[in-house]
């Protein structure tokens, strides 16, 4: 039985929100609505990229999940659906979906343009009341993916190009923090397999860096450190973070999004 | 199928939206529930009205709004229901629910004074919980309206003396901002029929002023200027708005609610 | 019918509530959902123990009531489940259900440790996803309490001494402030009883202080004051809160959390 997730920048101190549900509930009375987050930063369609992308797996098959994070609503932007890993996508065409373009194979990818599923009145700020609430309703409803417009290629399709973690030339994993949890948890973009070669090419120990802190070896719970220590583990989203146990590792290293991380052998000398 | 709508100053900090919720499912069973807002500014009830008023329209028929901007709870301010527009409204008489009362045509007012459908211990500071959610529950459960008490009539009730958009001495179209979203928006109270007729008296061409800042014409997308450029776009309130193209206006004019706008004709000279 | 009610520190900013929500669709699609709150301070155990206490008697019994502030998450820390005055209640074994081992009398209290009603993988950071949800999901759906692990003393379980309210040499009765809500109302833990049981021996006079301000007698409702004027009042938790009509009492009194709180006879000299 699938839900409704919607992830927006939208915030909770307008209607907005809200008033996407009014109208989910007016055309599929029988919805589940979850909501993923509303804090995205305004048009930060990387953060919403990321968080989508940590998110979408846990739901039920069938699931429908909006991303409207539109920094070009009411211009000519084409808004896609995609049908994926068992799940329907429905986003502006903005690369806000790039991680599931680069790891689910897509089943179909259509351009959503039938006005018959949309409000009966198109504004030009609010395509998540007009557009995106009542496709997502449809969809919902087990409507037909195919009757909401053309089949679009995928390589029409606008992407994002998401920080990668690359090996330096002296042999270093190097990636970035591309999120900061409310915790104060510093999430790179290096995922435990990466992690997982490093060790097999340059042994067990590590050394994980950021700016002037060095931090050894992984740690299999916050607990494994002392209260105020520092120390790296994989996260929930099953890529390496820098956390300080009971703390805050942005507060106490004053780490940003974007911040370098480097993971290199115990006995590598930069 | 309706829902129940919740619109607040109770932020989400605390436990009394979450409360108010296990009551209307201890009552409801089958209860929907979208909330609207909960970060009205406390005991805002300006802001709560333009609220509701954006929101209410694109819920199902039978939906039961709820409105706790209550700064007189306790005392012997009424509590209102409404059957107005197909939906319900639940609020103190405090003038909350004006928009309604002025746009819409009123089938039903009653005083909420029935305390057989109250929980049975009323406290003095949360009606929230104690009378609105289980009232609300009653009426989405198909609950009778004349039950909760006896029927007051219209002129009796409270109202705001909200804001209304008025022409100059000189000529000129004269509203205030009455709302900022989080995108930064200014949000004013011309409506696009006022637009129009001013248009239609004056011709096509015309400026915008908030401050000292002089915008030229109405655009169809914010697309339609480059990036951080100033434009007016008839919102999705269907009201005038004033916006940057992938920026703040509040931010980069200082704008608060309550500022001046005014349109006049192109070649109007103030 | 009951519901899930989730009590949590994460935030709504990042994805992890929406997640926990998915996972609990995914295995309970009959699944209603409550939010208490998620802005609990990050780790605050005495928050959210009085955040609970204030909310859980206000849902449908058989409600599953889900706390998750869990700052030794991944550690050997137990998780609980207890079934208590009708509903459940799933934490870490933490003392974040303190009140209701105080006042409930507890039915069944087991250790959470069947991997069955686990996520396939568990993570060393996320149990919310990945213990926590499913398991509220199996309650939820009339899930044997018995099957999620053995039974456990209540003597073994942790325990946080909250604060409580003490009679002074000289006979006042002093508390503290243990909650601000959003209002910057006051709420202390001196709960009616406690007053009443004061105004018996001491007369029906009370002055109730805090730091320098000297509040007279309890009042009805807000309005029993002047816009502006501080009051004393039994607020809706039950226990005596001091607000300010119309205001905040926070921000007059620069009061915190922790601040103490007197209740002496209107003639009482310190």
């Amino acid at each position: 039985v699938p839900v409704i997730s919607l992830l927006t920048d939208f915030g909770l101190s307008d209607a907005y929100v809200g008033i996407m549900k009014g109208v989910i509930f007016s055309k599929a009375p029988d919805a589940k609505i979850v909501d993923i987050s509303h804090q995205i930063s305004p048009h930060n369609l990387v953060q919403a990229a990321f968080l989508i992308n940590s998110a979408y797996r846990y739901f039920p098959k069938g699931t429908v999940h909006v991303v409207v994070v539109d920094p070009s609503v009411g211009s000519d932007r084409t808004i896609i659906a995609l049908k994926a890993a068992g799940f329907f996508f429905l986003a502006p065409d903005n690369g806000v979906l790039t991680p599931i373009l680069e790891k689910e194979s897509i089943d179909r990818s259509v351009k959503v343009e039938n006005r018959r599923y949309f409000l009966e009145t198109v504004s030009r700020t609010f395509h998540g009341r007009d557009i995106f609430a009542p496709v997502a309703a449809h969809l919902f409803s087990g409507g037909d993916i195919n009757e909401l417009g053309p089949s679009i290629p995928l390589n029409a399709l606008g992407h994002l190009s998401l920080p990668k973690p690359e090996i330096s030339r002296t042999g270093e994993l190097i990636g970035i923090v591309i999120d900061i949890d409310r915790f104060g948890n510093l999430i790179t973009n290096i995922d435990e397999g990466l992690i997982q070669e490093f060790c097999e090419k340059n042994g067990p120990e590590l050394t994980v860096r950021i700016g002037q802190i060095r931090i050894s070896g992984l740690r299999a719970s916050y607990a494994g450190v002392s209260p105020g220590a520092a120390l790296a583990i994989i996260g929930s989203r099953g890529t390496l973070e820098i956390s300080i146990n009971r703390g805050s590792a942005m507060e106490s290293f004053s780490a940003v999004p974007g911040a370098m991380v480097k993971v290199s052998a115990a006995n590598h000398r930069p």
